[in-house]
């Protein structure tokens, strides 16, 4: 019931930096007006918002920024970037539902100059709940960061099935591969070799510098409007052919340590079995991805949570060149979170929207259908997108 | 698109007090434990959740220990109390939408024990963002606590409409007879004359003691899901015949200063609008309302932006007793925020559902429909039950 109800009509971005030298909202109001220009669409006519739980900005402020008249709709998704394909589900569930008829989503933050997540909490005080009581939990016994947390996964992930620090390196050469010819990618026309990837340090092994994304500061915001209205706009659509959130299993943020198995992902099973359920679509069905690369093993168990490949076999799909501009399934064309910025995975939609579009710096041919997922090792969410 | 499709089929809380004596995570699953129950559905079939923003317990952690399987839907919704209906209009829209089929909200918070809201920001570093700067903002200026801010548009609605201490007081005394009957309310037994308000001391003028809420621990939990299976449960359901947000004209958090009259709500209104819009319902229509009451003067401006009285008029419309039980329009029967307990306004949602089942201790004749609103002087939400 929410399958074919909306479409993204208009992306915005500002530019992608390690310092962006103004505030927060600033970004989100740039990215959002730059949005609505994107799609033609009068910013007065915004009656949706959603953001992260995690974003700064309050969306009455962005709305009132804009030039915002009457919001009828606001709300906010938890998870860091487990969030980025779920405010997307809740501006689609707002349009189907007749809530309002001009979403807009955003993240924007300066999380490279002011906040740096990649730093881990060890310096903070635990608040008195249950975040709090998580990471100091966690923090006792050194999981004080974001990597630490992953590579307590990625460690199983490679003790099961053979995988390799190499193997993580090629789906990271590709990575800067598809930024050095993206002209908006902080690694624009830097690419790197495996013997580089090899050669970085460690930041928590297995995890080395070249396998963990980037700190960045930026917006980027989507416009998503009825499936009708989208079809007087300037812009092709991007149809929302599925969305789906999920979250299971003995599931923790970050440190599901618990569970059976560790090395795989089964929030993203969650998402991935409701997204071909709701678009009647199967894998073999997506000419593009954008898979969630905040640290490179967790792109493969995504690979293989979206059934690309059995558990495990993530490392020969990829080194087959699956992920290729001429393979069966090009993935991170702008170069994901590792090469064109960490924007928390929105900006991973806005490139499947332009794959869409056929407006990709780095474009496959004919993409009838992309499918994008969000943030790992958390709640989660995906979404498809395909031709109107 | 969205009337009609949900309805409340449980309700559930912990006990009201001011010191809760453990966890929130505990408070928000025994609420969500008793809301289920309540309902005569299992806890391992719960696949959707939303909740306050600013609530410390995450929707996976509630779900996870409550004995969830697969969740669907999470969600948050911000500002505060402005988010009671709104976070009922996310259950509503994922059940509508097919995104899940059994849905809770909750708010539950240490909010006496541990945070004390009231206190103020007077204390705090701001933080480096939207809301940290407007708070120092406010903070030069005296603007210390919710109190101070809402003083300020309490002091401009005296003035324009010559609404006095006393008129407000009438309020207090009528919320405070109530919550004398209803064992579970914190004043239980405890009503109190114009006089005890008239002599009780200025937090910030012209708000008495009196006139504030309380501040609580306790959580509140309500159970969501569609009205074919709400049809085969055993409670009476309470049908959510229109749900709205609403921001809009200059839309600040607590500090509005900048319209040209701050003694009113548009936001309020613009909630309000859509209700009747969506429910094909008029202010008449309804036998009982929960008017969120954090200070008495909001009540006013709430009655005027709902339509019951012109503006100004609401001191008369008190005066005259439309808020008793045997007047048009029973009001806040629980005892309000100010009498049962400040559950950000949830626990005001239960009571509606009360009403609407028959089972209120302080009970109104044939409840057909009732009207609730949510936190005021923010953006906010509304919500229309109904006889399924």
């Amino acid at each position: 019931m929410l399958a074919d109800k909306a479409a993204i009509v208009g992306i915005g971005a500002t530019e992608f930096s390690k310092e962006s030298g103004r505030s927060e909202l600033q970004l989100a109001a740039e990215c959002v007006i730059d949005a609505l220009a994107d799609a033609g669409i009068d910013p007065a006519e915004v009656d949706g918002i959603s953001t992260f739980k995690s974003d700064n900005n309050p969306e009455s402020e962005v709305h009132r920024v804009i030039g915002g008249k009457a919001l009828k709709f606001f709300s906010r998704v938890d998870y860091g970037g487990g969030a980025a394909c779920g405010v997307v589900m809740q501006a689609a569930m707002a349009i189907a539902t007749g809530v309002c008829e001009v979403a807009v989503v955003y993240r924007a933050f300066n999380e490279r100059s002011q906040y740096r997540y990649g730093s881990g909490a060890s310096h903070k005080t635990p608040a008195h709940n249950y975040d709090g009581a998580t990471r100091a939990w966690g923090g006792v016994h050194g999981l004080v960061s974001p990597a630490s947390n992953v590579a307590m996964s990625a460690t199983r992930y490679m003790y099961e099935y053979g995988a390799t620090s190499e193997d993580f390196g090629r789906y990271c050469v590709l990575a800067r591969k598809y930024a050095a010819t993206n002209p908006k990618a902080w690694f624009y026309q830097k690419p790197i070799t495996l013997d580089d990837h090899q050669n970085s340090r460690w930041i928590v092994e297995p995890l080395r510098l070249l396998d963990c994304c980037q700190e960045s500061d930026g917006g980027v915001a989507l416009v998503i409007t009825s499936v009708e209205r989208a079809r007087t706009l300037k812009q092709t659509p991007a149809l929302i052919r599925a969305v789906a959130q999920g979250s299971c299993d003995d599931q923790h943020t970050m440190t599901s340590y618990y569970r059976e198995n560790i090395a795989h992902l089964p929030e993203m099973k969650l998402v991935a079995d409701q997204l071909w359920a709701m678009s009647h679509l199967s894998p073999s069905d997506m000419q593009y991805a954008t898979i969630y690369d905040h640290f490179s093993p967790y792109v493969f168990q995504q690979l293989e949570a979206l059934g690309y490949c059995g558990m495990g076999q993530a490392k020969d799909f990829i080194r087959e060149g699956h992920l290729e501009l001429d393979g069966s399934l090009p993935t991170n064309t702008h170069g994901g979170q590792l090469g064109e910025a960490y924007i928390h995975g929105v900006n991973g939609i806005a490139e499947a929207v332009r794959q869409i579009r056929g407006t990709s710096c780095n474009q496959v041919k004919r993409v009838q259908h992309a499918v994008v997922t969000a943030g790992t090792g958390v709640p989660t969410s995906g979404l498809i997108l395909g031709q109107l």
